[in-house]
Formats: C-alpha cells, structure tokens, sequence
C-alpha cells in the first residue's frame, strides 16, 4: 500500500502527522511525504520543518493520497504543479483524502463536487464553494473520498482507513499500539461543545482574515 | 513560554507532535525541537525526518521540556549529552515532561524516582526498574513531571499543559481549533479495552524483543 502524504509549506503539522502515524502500520506499507520541490517544507508556525524525500513525480500513483491542510492562505489552491498531481494521482488511487483544510485544496482541484465531504469546522462555507455537500462529521467516506474535520481527526481517519483496508483487528491493533484512548481534558473540541463565546471569537477572527 | 521538545534518531513522531501542535499555541510560544546534532533527524520507521533546528547547548533552560519516546532500542538511556542536558535543564525547567517511552530516558536520568509517572502500557515495567510509582493514567502529574502514556496521549498532555500555564480557556480554545473531539472508529485504545488476544500477542512480541 504506496501512501503518499503532500506537504507544501505552511501545512499544519498534525494534520500530517495523524494519518502517517497510523497509515505507516499498515502491514507492507510504504509511506512518502511528497511536496513540489523535494527537501526541508516549513509547517504553519514556522517552529518545525519536514523533510519531504519525494517530489510529486517521483510517486505519480501513490494507492491512497493524503492532503493536510494549513492557514488558507497558504494552501495549493490555484492551478499548478499540485494541482495536476493531484488529479492525475486520483485518477488511479484507492483512496484520495484529506485532513483540516487539506478537502478545500481537494475541492478546488475539482476532486469533491456533489460529494459530501468535510473540513476544519471554520472552512465548512469555504468548501461547500467548490461544490461540496458539506457535513460537520469528524471523518466522512463518500466512496473513495474520505476527508476529515479539524487537525486532529486526522487520527480518527487514519484508523478507519486502516480498519477499512487491513480490517478490524489490524486497526484495533494500532489503536491499542498509539494508545489512542483519548481523555481530553476539555469537552470544547467542537463548536456545538465549546463555550458560545469561544466559537464566535474564532468566527470573528476568521471573518477578518 | 520556551518549549524544547527533544529529538534523537527513531523518536516516535506523534509523541513529539502532539505536545508540539498543543503547546506551540499558548501565547508567547517559543518552540524549538532540539537534538545532540542539529539537522534532519528520522523516526523510528525511517520513513519521515523533521529537522532539529538547535543543538542542546542552544537551548539549556527551557522553560517546558518534552521527551518523545520511541522503541526502546532507539532511546537515548546511557550516560551522554542527552542525559546530561536533561539533568541541567530539568534544574531549572518549570515542566519536565514526556510522552511514551519517553518517560524512560527521564527514568534513566534519574528524574523520576518515587515519583508517580507512567508511560507507553507495554512498557510500565521499564519505568518501575527506575524507581517510578507506575500508574497507567493517561496524563500524571507529580510536582512538576508530568508523563502521558502511549503515542497520541500527547495530545491530551498538551492540553493539560495548556490550562495548567495559561488557563481553561485558553485550552479549550486550542482544543476547539484542532478539533480534538476524539471519534476514533473503534475502542480499542488501551490493554484494558482491546481485545484480550490482541493485548496477549503485543505482550508476547514485546517479551522476545
């Protein structure tokens, strides 16, 4: 199972991270972090810099493409050399998902008309732009499209690809070996959870943005 | 707020991205991913490499110091720099903490002894040979040690953190903005919970390791 996860610089790290971590315990996998240029990619915050071995043409048929996203600001979003990998990868791919805003740079490449689809809570309106039948679940699968929510869902999605490929048991097994028993110590990891105020500060936020 | 997150060859990623993706969201965030050699350093399935910007000697008085873990052939728990920046800072660290096995290397440096601590569930035997009041909490606190058990309870230790140093809001806010509102597809997260075989059979491979 040739996975091959994008970085573009200004991608947000677990985005990125979520996937690879449970996708790279598939039995005989083969994971590649892939960018345009080969070589150090900066992430948001500019604290942490991966390494992307491959360029985009060194692995045009990945079976599963993952797509984190970022700041839209700095997403692939206009046509270019991200944008014809992505569609020549999907083309042949098993799966072709994203995490975060990852789904708006699926969208834009015209991968998610009509289908129902998700993103980063705050950039729900944003996708529903490029066609999409937008949803606020943490990971949606309209066939071999499987986008996930905000950063961390990442981790979610990665499990159900793992349970949907290798089965239950193998999914359990990297669930049990990540430990993934969450216990967060908030209960503020969605808008209809977090305080109202919270939520309408960021809606603020973003709005200016 | 400085944040050194340690790297060393064959860390285990999400260990050190979850800490990372929580905490580099407080305010004033410095965070700097720091190793015995500055530069790529890969992870423990060689399939990734995140680049360790500053060397120990950059970073002796980090304010929260975090230690990723890794399979244990790979942590550095011999004598050496590492240990030796970790006794340093952890003097004047305000947080000494870790994820994973992680909290081995803070055991062999001797930092953990009849503190309550814990660790990756395979692995809460190791911690105990140093001395660690073993638990398997997700998320210990003891003074200013704070351990959190396998790979993604990163993440929970993160937001721990978070509401620790800059208050409940604020980590409900990260949280909000990574959409940490765990949906994970199976339940099969910690030894108590996984099927039984399936607990039996890591166990078994981890006693012939």
């Amino acid at each position: 199972m040739k996975t091959a996860i994008l970085l573009f610089p200004g991608f947000t790290t677990l985005d990125a991270v979520g996937p690879f971590e449970t996708l790279a315990r598939l039995s005989g996998a083969e994971t590649s972090f892939v960018a345009e240029r080969p070589g150090p990619v900066p992430n948001d915050n500019g604290r942490l810099t991966l390494v992307a071995e491959a360029s985009l043409d060194d692995v045009p048929r990945p079976d599963i493409v993952v797509v984190p996203g970022g700041p839209t600001g700095n997403l692939p979003l206009k046509p270019g050399p991200v944008r014809d990998w992505l569609k020549a990868a999907d083309e042949t791919s098993t799966w072709t998902t994203s995490v975060c805003t990852g789904s708006l740079i699926l969208g834009a490449a015209g991968l998610l008309e009509g289908r129902r689809a998700t993103s980063h809570w705050l950039y729900l309106d944003d996708l529903a732009g490029y066609g999409a039948d937008t949803t606020g679940e943490r990971v949606v699968t309209d066939g071999k499209y499987v986008t996930a929510a905000g950063v961390s869902s990442g981790i979610d999605m990665g499990l159900t690809l793992v349970g949907r490929i290798e089965g239950d048991r193998a999914a359990q097994s990297v669930q049990l070996m990540i430990e993934y028993d969450p216990q967060p110590p908030y209960d503020a990891g969605s808008p209809e959870k977090a305080p109202a105020d919270l939520v309408a500060e960021w809606r603020e936020i973003r709005g200016k943005a």
